[in-house]
């Protein structure tokens, strides 16, 4: 089997290839936080938020951490940008209002092409996800967006987070197989580096504002994957699905 | 928060309960076995292959045996079934064919109210698989038989075959639901009582010819089940949804 068989599984990062991230914690953020009077930056506030992400994931990869799941990690670093904002939240007492908005995570908005090219995409192939993000966020997330995967995988599934390689290969053994026969579908040249020095197919899709307007990483795909797209729906048509 | 508070997600038995294992595996084994001249009662070979089941999920739950996936256990019961019949297929040089007939796991059919049930009550649940079956099972089977579930959990998952405990509890923690918050839907008596054991809520519903016209168990609930309906399209009108 060559690299260049045709998959029967396309599995997606989902934190900015499939969701805006960014502008929804932004105004999750704000919806939440300023009926208590916070007023900041939303979008700083949520880059500084997601600046925490892999610093807290790297604590585990490096082996000085035990597995834990993305939901605990992202309210610890709630709580670390909270304070780092001078915002006085109690966590004794205001438990149940931090949870809430933890899960604005779980409550993030699909590209406008998300939803509508992971159905096309679905007629031909497995759809399934391979993010960071743990089961009850990604399935939340899906309902909230829309989105018909087949199948939750990555970093709980396999408890390891990429771009460690047993996320990429344990989430193809779950499928039954071979990594050859996975594409990895990413808005980021790392992710899609890593998937392929596991065997897997690559397939870049440009988010050129998953940072905002003055984006300047993964603006277009550095090597040469077996697909680059524009949109979802532009790969649902390369690979020739209804 | 009481065991009868409304569950936000509902999770699946499969094997009987969704699909039609028993008339499947015998067409199926047909299918390819016929063709290499056996000729047996093809019922009573799906009888005599899923009859291997519990004891060899049996021998991992008492901690004989680490955990398997269900291909693996399912392969191995299907050499010990060839070989009770006398049918002689070689392990080497037929791995191949013995692996396809083994996926006749992965092609089962769904009960005729299967796949538009479940996708009716996708509508106001989440709806996942809590099944001894493989993730790669699982995901196959859903594709073949239309099953539009939102997450595959149960076996692979918690590393646990049902009724062991973990396998109910370790599924509602993957959800991030309390189990009083998880409904196991299921057409047998044990599964429920386990489930029920767990926390969770339970339905029962009938499948009075999953092991043919003479079956004698499991042909109505015998506990004061949450719910009782005669199939998932019935089951979908009790809960409300459209």
């Amino acid at each position: 089997m060559t690299a260049k068989s045709h998959p029967k599984a396309l599995v997606f990062d989902v934190f900015g290839t499939v969701v805006d991230w960014r502008n929804s914690i932004a105004e999750e953020a704000e919806r939440l936080l300023a009926p208590r009077g916070v007023d900041v930056d939303w979008l700083e506030f949520a880059d500084a938020w997601r600046g925490q992400y892999q610093p807290s994931m790297e604590r585990i990869r490096s082996g000085g951490r035990s597995w834990q799941r993305l939901d605990v990690l992202h309210r610890e670093n709630l709580l670390t940008v909270l304070k780092h904002y001078d915002i006085a939240i109690d966590e004794a007492t205001d438990s149940a209002f931090i949870d809430d908005l933890n899960f604005a995570w779980h409550r993030l908005r699909g590209w406008p092409d998300a939803a509508e090219g992971i159905g096309r995409l679905k007629t031909k192939f497995v759809v399934g996800t391979l993010s960071n993000g743990n089961i009850a966020l990604m399935v939340n997330l899906a309902k909230h967006a829309g989105l018909p995967w087949d199948v939750i995988l990555g970093a709980e599934i396999t408890r390891h987070y990429k771009p460690d390689p047993p996320a990429y290969l344990l989430t193809a053994e779950a499928l039954g197989l071979p990594p050859q026969r996975c594409m990895l579908v990413a808005a980021h040249n790392s992710d899609l580096v890593a998937a392929r020095q596991c065997g897997f197919q690559t397939a870049f899709v440009t988010r050129p504002t998953e940072h905002g307007a003055s984006q300047q990483d993964d603006l277009r795909a550095l090597h040469d994957f077996e697909y680059v797209a524009t949109d979802f729906n532009d790969l649902a048509d390369q690979l020739g699905c209804a």
